[in-house]
């Protein structure tokens, strides 16, 4: 099978032909329709994340994969063959505290496709270890969904970290209208009745913002953030951040936006840190928290949405050839909502 | 009456005769037994809170408050002459929403007394403004529970917002044990099985942690804090730290104690701010959280357990003209416990 | 002034001309512009709770009230002659445990007014004994908005508390649809993408289910509950159910739809009991809550979804006069909405 | 091996010689050290249970197990020859909701052993289909901790559920100081300062109760709870009530002795159902909540307590053989904690 693969961190990926693999026991060979492109790859290829998560090159890149059962081990249950299913990335290991919690993308020994030691979904299938990472999709083509296994859930489990938070008389301020941003200002909608407003770096993405539902866009290339927010919401400020770019910039943008008892949401990976004020933090009593992709129930729950037919799913589609292309657009900031490769 | 005021910024403060105040409406005159002097006396005497918190000078210094019910105005219901009370600080508004959620101390509009335009209790009498901030103390002696005001309150709220995570197999820093962090060793070790580690810089306050229930203390004088902890924990690493000092480098090495879904608590105010690492918060979903003193319910909890005899108060007393000696003390770290100025 | 009084239990209310209360201290007068009729003015009047809310009649009925401004106590802070404002109707001591929580409909001592000591809103003025008690509704006519206090909170308070379980792949079962239920559906929907299904009696109350955002109506009087909750949730059944009726039969039928972790919130208060079974409550952690009127805070952000033009408020306006044929309507379920008297 | 199998409902159990197990896959082998008699194994073999829980026997009663890895499956990862393990019961499919959730125990489809479809522990080996169902207890002698694994898991997640309510001025009433209440009793002390009020029908466990703790204690043979309670509590009432008996009359009596926002937790399964007042549920906001066993996380929680040596664990010694003795030695109450099988 044909496979994109990375040899060496800061060189392109390569179209390797690679070994089918067999699947055994819980094993499950999903035959990939879709693969959708993350900025985390880009870390991942640019060798960023090389001592956080050491891995042994090639790898096949992908870790947003839906697609059809075309195999699976002999202790499979509840799967057939044809199946639609979506890929959950997060492989854990199911006996540590974060898996029996039922947060397995935290596991203390995380086994992520396509950024860890298993290869990814940037190939015509991928071997998943356990059918207990698969989410049956009946009724959704798999090639348009599977941007929701990432881009679409980190948001879903960030919005409900905050969702108590959100009530009618507050705004929610949100960095970031990429592959995760647009389903972030979706979420924010549809659990609540916060006032959204979304900071964005181009008319193009100033355009989706609204088109996703966001009450309020603000251009931080034209306009300066804070006066701004000021200016919607009468000086009263900002109960939730949700950072999905977080910069040094933007998150002492956020901060310093924030109303008494604000929560700032760390979801991106942008920066490397930023200065929190002490006294501000303890007087208003702000919280900040960090928030990693999403877990299984939350995954299935995601996918509720687009089956009730609740979500906007912007995709544009690459064939499997074409991924350096892919990748390049979406380092320049040209791709609205996610490239999904086509293998 | 006699009151301890301050005049200028930087200056000794002054033992002044002033006149009584009449209490009206809800009003009510306090006959001050014990006024504790508290770290945030001296930031707020030296003038560091002149912009955040301006003041028109000469005021009476002093939040921590416990006394008798001298005076009431025509309002008042449920208080007698007499009462023994101790004074809750943080006085509200009562309209706002912080005040409407039960967190007065939080109020948009705060008169908290000895540190806004309210006078507080370094004096022998204290005017609280309505019966609805006082909880009587009776069977307890007001010289001695003054410090549960602030000192027993600030680190009971810090506790209880992290009381879900202290569980069997869990370690919680905790650093610094002066007059707030004897409180908050006491607090973990009543609300849950958890393992608590205090850091402390001398030999006296190591003591006095251990003498307070601290399972493990750390002199960071003379030991690396982060080695420690690595030895203590087995590398496993702590799940929530409680910073009554909260300096750039308290914080900066309770973040690096963290292990996975790890809490840091801000609770002091020594420093300006600190650096937050943005990938290790995200992929470890760290929590950063500050907490403000402690609301009016609160404080009759911390008092249950005062009447309870759960609690050691540890308190040093000194004479209301003797102010001076017993900030001196307090800045230069010879205080074991809480001063306590009797008027 | 002209009020509605209950002289007698079950005697209909006469109307009055009494004095014009006078404001002192925090109190306020406010001039009625609307006063919502309840079915707990019915239970009252009927002698139904003179048990267990002993009262001395005659009283002026009516605590869902609306209107102006009109008079001022010495120790009004923050109000003006006109203002409109709505009246807020659990009025707590302010310095018991609810009240210093924040839950003074639920203080140890209420004094509701028309269905404790204190006259209700029945009448042409009402008198608040605190500004506290009150909130501005700048942009909305008071008369338009009186049910809110009452009938908005209620279902607001008890939908913020199962919020957090209202997940995608839900359903809601939501019991009555008169002046409580009808905001229920659109707080339901407002706050999450649950499905909701509205039980009714009648198809003017399916007619306005639907209007107000029922995914689906089942009529109980031509239709088995049960049977349909299983036909439209595909065997899976309901994981919160939220009864604005409560009568043993409503509760018992809700309670064998739940599935595994079910949550039943009682809100209504029209039977005297019902039959908790053990094995199914334990085996499913089942969950059955009260949720009892709303509190200050909850009740601004109710009038701020009204504010943002969110909320439909369904309203059927009588001359203050005409009390008796607004009670009579009511009693017959003839009112799709709430019944407004007009003094 | 020796297994004392049920054969036919309401007949005594036969110890019969039955084929070892071989482990495959991710199953491993136990040799029971020690294996708990439960009141639950009671109700199973009296065939109270059969239509909730149905099953095909001959069965091998016994969930509280205990013992050393025997032999192990090829997937088993972590696990080795010899080690001390205590078997978590609460065998789930590792797919549902529940699962995915950490939930285990409540799984749609569960497996419980010696209670459904799986044979138990009353055995000299157990099967347990995956080692992510064993919890290692390096250090501790199995035989002594088998309890630990329901007994003082049930409490323990009954005692979690209410634990944000536990505060210093509260009082905790506890129907029941049999195998299960003993260690609520515990884990009520160990995580708050809450008062606790045992309710026990014979000296012995009046006894056991203080042993382990209560503060009061009331023989519900010879003393009038509710009068007694009052009178504890200066007519404040309970704040949180845990029965591990559920009848009909410890509910009841439970529920009468609420206070405002009082929590009852229904943990036993002695009764069928019971009659719970709505006005006074709404009103009081009272909270109903069903407990079911524990999961996998809270057992190594509970595991922690015992390797810290924290808990008092009561325990009675019985041969295999005598299990005919043990079982009606629970019946008629005479063991002082738990009886556990020897084989």
């Amino acid at each position: 099978m044909k496979a994109a693969r990375l040899h060496q961190y800061n060189h392109p990926l390569q179209i390797d032909e690679v070994d089918l693999p067999k699947p055994k026991g819980e094993g499950v060979l999903v035959k990939v329709s879709g693969a959708g492109v993350c900025h985390s790859d880009i870390h991942f290829m640019k060798g960023e994340w090389k001592d956080a998560l050491p891995v042994k090159l090639p790898l096949t890149v992908g870790h947003e994969t839906a697609g059809y059962v075309e195999e699976m081990g002999e202790s499979v249950q509840g799967f057939s063959k044809g199946d639609a299913v979506a890929v959950f990335g997060g492989w854990g290991c199911g006996i540590c505290q974060a898996c029996k919690g039922g947060d397995e993308q935290l596991c203390s020994m995380p086994r992520w496709p396509g950024l860890s030691q298993n290869d990814g979904g940037y190939a015509e299938y991928i071997h998943v270890p356990s059918y207990r990472f698969l989410v049956k999709v009946d009724g959704l083509d798999p090639k348009n969904i599977a941007p929701l296994t990432d881009a679409g859930l980190t948001p879903y489990r960030a919005v409900k970290k905050v969702r108590h938070l959100l009530n009618p008389n507050t705004y929610t301020l949100l960095f970031g209208v990429g592959g995760l941003g647009c389903y972030a200002i979706q979420y924010l909608k549809l659990f609540s009745p916060t006032n959204v407003i979304a900071v964005v770096r181009s008319e193009d993405k100033a355009n989706l913002a609204k088109k996703m539902g966001s009450d309020f866009v603000i251009n931080s290339r034209t306009n300066n953030v804070i006066a701004e927010v000021k200016k919607i919401t009468s000086n009263q400020g900002i109960d939730v951040a949700i950072d999905v770019v977080s910069s040094n910039e933007t998150l002492t943008t956020g901060m310093s936006c924030l109303r008494k008892k604000g929560t700032m949401v760390i979801v991106g990976l942008m920066g490397n840190s930023f200065n929190l004020p002490i006294m501000e933090s303890v007087l208003n009593e702000f919280r900040v928290i960090g928030s990693l992709w999403g877990n299984y129930n939350e995954l299935t729950e995601v996918l509720s949405l687009a089956k009730m037919n609740k979500l906007q799913i912007p995709v544009n589609h690459y064939k499997l050839s074409d991924v350096g292309k892919a990748i390049e657009n979406l380092e320049s900031g040209k791709i609205c909502g996610r490239a999904v490769l086509i293998p």
